[in-house]
C-alpha cells in the first residue's frame, strides 16, 4: 500500500475530471422536472464502478428513484464492505446567489482551500465523497490491493428521506449482506485536525398549511375583522419556541437523552473558536437554547428550524391582499432515544392544539429518520482512525454531528453491521448552500485513506 | 334626462364590449415587465375620453406611469367636476386561483349578479368603474345634456401608491382647478340599498428584510446555534399584536379617533349578518380586535397585515436549509388623525428595537397615504345623495369603508375641494383577488347616475 500516495498524485487530473463530469448532470431528486437526469447520473454511477473494477453493477428500479448495486466478490471466506452513498442532490435555490451556475463545476482557490476546491452542487454532497470510494476501488483492483468484498449501494433518494431504501435494503437483505457500512457524507474538523463522526441528529420534517378565508381578499376591506393567514402563521411558529429558545411542544424533551458532565466538559476541549465562527458567518451574536454551549447546541441539543415560509404577495412592489392561506416548511434535529415518528406526532397534536377557530390547519409529516451513535470500541471504528493515523499522522477525534442520514439507523437494524462515518469535507463546504464545494486536498486525501481502512479492517477482523 | 335609462339600454352591449377591450390589457403598474402594455393602456383610455366628447385629451409623462389628462370645456363661468380614477390593476397572482385567465375577459352569472358580471383583473378597480364615467359623458355629449365642465384625471400608479401623482398635480393645480372631485373606487351596500362611502382609511405599506448569516446553511451543522432568520421573523410579526389582537407599537393608537356611542349605534344599524359574512369566506370565526364588531374592525379601527411572507426553500419537496434572509411584505390601515409618515417612523423604530442582535434587520418603507372622511352636509355629497334616489328610488346611506385610497387627502388639501366616492362594486367583487368581476347591472347603474350628479351639482351650485 506504500504507493498509494504516488498513484493518487499521478491521475488527480484524471480523477477530478471524471468527477466534474458527474456534477454537471443535474441530479435533483425533490424535483420531478428533473427525472430524466436522475437516470443519467444512475448510469453514469454504474458505469464508473464496473470502470473501478466491479464484477457486476445494476441500476435497481424502486417505486421512486433507483439504486445503483454493485460488487466485487474475491473470496466468500473474507470480509465484506458495504459502501452507501448517494448521487441526487439538494435542489439548488435560491440560484441567483450562486456565483457560477450549479452544474457547471468551476475550480477556484480559497482561503481555507488554498489548493483549489470544485465549486458545483454535490461537489461536497455527496458525489464528490461517494466518488472517492469509487476512486479507492480502482487504485486497490488496479494495484492487487483489495484485501476483501466490497459492495456499492448508491442511491438517488438521500435528499428527499431515502424513501424507499427501506424497502430496497428489506428486498435485498441477502445481496447486502456485510461486515461493516462505510459511508462519506459527514464532515471533519479541519485539515490539522482529522475527525471521524460518531453521532449523528434524527430528523422530523414537516409542511403545515393555514388557511384562513376561501380566498385572497383585500386588506382593506377585511383586514382587522379576519384571520389573516401569515399573521396567524407566524404567532404559531413564534410560539413553538419560548424565550429561552426551548421548544414548548409538549412532551418533546422527554426522551432526551441528557449528557453527563464528563461528556460535556471533554465534547468542550475540541478545538473551536466562537469569534471566528461569528466572523464567518458575519453574525453579531450565536442564538440557541439557554444553558448549552454553541457546539451542543448544534450536535447533542435537539432543534426546530423553519426551512422555508411564504404566503401571500412575494412579487415586486405592493399588493394590498389579505392571503387565503400561509404556508411553511418546518424540521426539528432529534437527539438519541427521540423517535422521530413519534415527535411528527407531538408536532401535528400541539400545532393543530394551537390554531385559532379562526383558521384550518393542515400538518403534513414529510419525512425523517432517527438519530444515531457508533460506539468508538467496535472494529470498523478502530480501523477507520488507524487508516486516519496513516495518512493525516494524527488520531482523529470521535465527534458528534449536527446533521442527520436518516436511513442510518435502518442499516445497523436491518443489515445487523456498524456504521463507520469517513467525511472528508468542512463545515465551511456550503452543502445545501449557494456555491456548495469540495476542496481539491480533501477529494484527494479521501481517496489516499479510504484503502487504508479496507487493509486494517481486514486484518483486525481476522485476527 | 328623462331618456338616460333608454340610452344605456341601447347601448349596453357597445358599453360592454369598449370595456371588455381595455380589461384585455395587462396594465399591471406593479411589475416593470409591463410598462409597454401600461403605455397602451393609456392610449386607449386617452381615445376613448375623445371619442365620448372631450375637446382635448393628452398623456402626461411622469417620472412613473403617466397621467391621462382631458377635458371638456363649456363654459368657464359654470362649475367644473374633476374625476378621478386609474388605468393600472393589481398583480394577478396567485394565477392558478383564476377559474379564466385575468386579462381574457369573460361573462358569467353569479348568485349575486343574476344578469351577469365581467371577470377580469381591473373589472371593478378600477377600469370598470372608471368607464362609467367616460360612457356617462358619452351620454350628456351626445344628448346636450352635460350642464357644466369637466376634466378627467386617470392615473397610472394608484395601485403602487400613487408615487408620482403629487407631483403631477403640484405642477398642474391651474389645469386640474375645479369644484368637486368625484371618484368611483368604493364599493357600495347592496342592489337595494345604495351607499356613499364617506370615509377611508389610512395606509402604510411596509417591506422588511431579517437577515441571519451571509449564505443559505444546513440546518443539521447550524439549527440551533445560529439565529434563523424566518423563525426570529415570525416572532417579531407575532409580537406585533398582543392576546386581544391590539397592536403593540408604542404609540401606535395615541391619536385614534374615537368614535362615540352614539356614532357606534348608528354604525350597528347598517344592514350585517355574521353568519352570512362567515358563510361566505367559509370561516369557523371572525378574527380581530377585542371590544370592536366586525364592522368596526373593518373600518374605523386601524389594523396590521402581513401581506406576503417568504425566506427559505418553497419549492416542491424538502431542503433542510437554514436561510440567510427572510422578508414580508407589511401594511397597516390607518383612521383619521393617525399620520401615515408618523406610524410609518414608528413602526420602523420598534421593529427595529425588537429584534434580537443575533440578526440584522431592514425596514423599508413602501408608501402610504391619509384616511379620510367627508362631511355630508356640503354640495357634493348632497348632489350625489339625490342622483342615487333618482336613480336607486332610494336614500343612500353614508358609510365608512376600510379601503384606503391614499391620494385623497392631498387632492383635497392641493386642489381645495371635496371628493364624492360614488361606488357602484359590492364587497364580494374579489378585487385584488383572483376572480375580480364586476356586475353588469352595477356597471349600467353607475353610467345611469352619475349624469344625474352633474344635473344637481351644477343646479346646487349655481342656488
Amino acid at each position: 500500500m506504500k504507493d498509494i500516495k504516488s498513484y493518487v498524485e499521478e491521475n488527480k487530473d484524471r480523477f477530478l475530471n471524471e468527477l466534474i463530469d458527474l456534477l454537471k448532470i443535474p441530479s435533483i431528486s425533490a424535483d420531478s422536472n428533473y427525472k430524466d437526469s436522475m437516470l443519467k447520473t444512475a448510469e453514469a454511477v454504474k458505469e464508473n464502478l464496473l470502470q473501478a473494477g466491479c464484477d457486476a453493477a445494476e441500476i435497481c428500479e424502486t417505486p421512486g428513484h433507483p439504486v445503483v448495486y454493485a460488487e466485487k466478490i474475491i473470496d466468500k471466506n473474507l470480509p465484506t464492505v458495504l459502501v452507501y452513498g448517494h448521487y441526487d442532490v439538494q435542489p439548488p435555490d435560491p440560484l441567483d446567489l450562486w456565483n457560477s451556475p450549479p452544474f457547471e463545476p468551476v475550480i477556484k482557490e480559497t482561503e481555507i482551500h488554498p489548493d483549489g476546491a470544485i465549486f458545483a452542487r454535490g461537489a461536497c454532497d455527496d458525489k464528490g465523497q461517494m466518488f472517492m470510494h469509487v476512486k479507492a476501488l480502482e487504485y486497490m483492483t488496479k494495484n492487487d490491493e483489495l484485501p476483501c468484498n466490497v459492495k456499492f449501494m448508491i442511491e438517488g433518494e438521500e435528499e428527499v428521506g431515502s424513501e424507499h431504501l427501506g424497502w430496497f435494503i428489506e428486498n435485498n437483505k441477502e445481496k447486502l449482506a456485510n461486515d461493516v457500512i462505510l459511508i462519506s457524507d459527514t464532515g471533519m474538523i479541519a485539515k490539522d485536525t482529522p475527525s471521524i463522526t460518531t453521532g449523528l441528529r434524527g430528523l422530523s420534517y414537516i409542511e403545515v398549511e393555514v388557511t384562513g378565508p376561501n380566498r385572497d381578499l383585500h386588506s382593506g376591506l377585511y383586514g382587522g375583522a379576519v384571520a389573516n393567514p401569515i399573521n396567524i402563521l407566524s404567532k404559531m411558529i413564534a410560539s413553538l419556541t419560548d424565550e429561552n429558545n426551548h421548544i414548548t411542544i409538549p412532551g418533546f424533551y422527554d426522551k432526551v437523552e441528557e449528557l453527563s458532565r464528563e461528556e460535556r466538559v471533554k465534547m468542550a476541549e475540541a478545538p473551536y473558536s466562537e469569534d471566528a465562527y461569528k466572523k464567518k458567518l458575519d453574525i453579531k451574536d450565536v442564538h440557541g437554547e439557554a444553558g448549552y454551549s454553541t457546539l451542543e447546541r448544534a450536535s447533542i441539543r435537539p432543534t426546530l428550524d423553519v426551512n422555508g415560509i411564504w404566503g401571500g404577495y412575494i412579487g415586486e412592489g405592493a399588493k394590498t391582499v389579505l392571503p387565503g392561506k400561509a404556508y411553511a416548511k418546518i424540521s426539528m434535529r432529534l437527539v438519541p432515544n427521540q423517535d422521530w415518528k413519534e415527535i411528527t406526532q407531538l408536532f401535528k397534536k400541539h400545532f393543530e392544539s394551537i390554531a385559532p377557530d379562526a383558521v384550518k390547519v393542515e400538518v403534513k409529516p414529510h419525512h425523517g429518520g432517527q438519530a444515531y451513535v457508533t460506539p468508538i470500541d467496535n472494529i470498523g471504528y478502530r480501523a477507520a482512525s488507524k487508516a486516519y493515523e496513516k495518512s493525516f499522522g494524527k488520531t482523529p477525534i470521535p465527534q458528534r454531528s449536527g446533521g442527520s442520514i436518516p436511513i442510518v439507523t435502518l442499516f445497523e437494524k436491518e443489515l445487523k453491521s456498524k456504521i463507520i462515518l469517513m467525511g472528508f469535507g468542512f463545515d465551511t463546504d456550503a452543502i445545501h448552500s449557494p456555491n456548495e464545494h469540495f476542496g481539491i486536498w480533501n477529494y484527494l486525501k479521501g481517496i489516499e485513506t479510504i484503502p487504508w481502512f479496507y487493509k486494517y479492517f481486514t486484518e483486525m477482523k481476522q485476527e
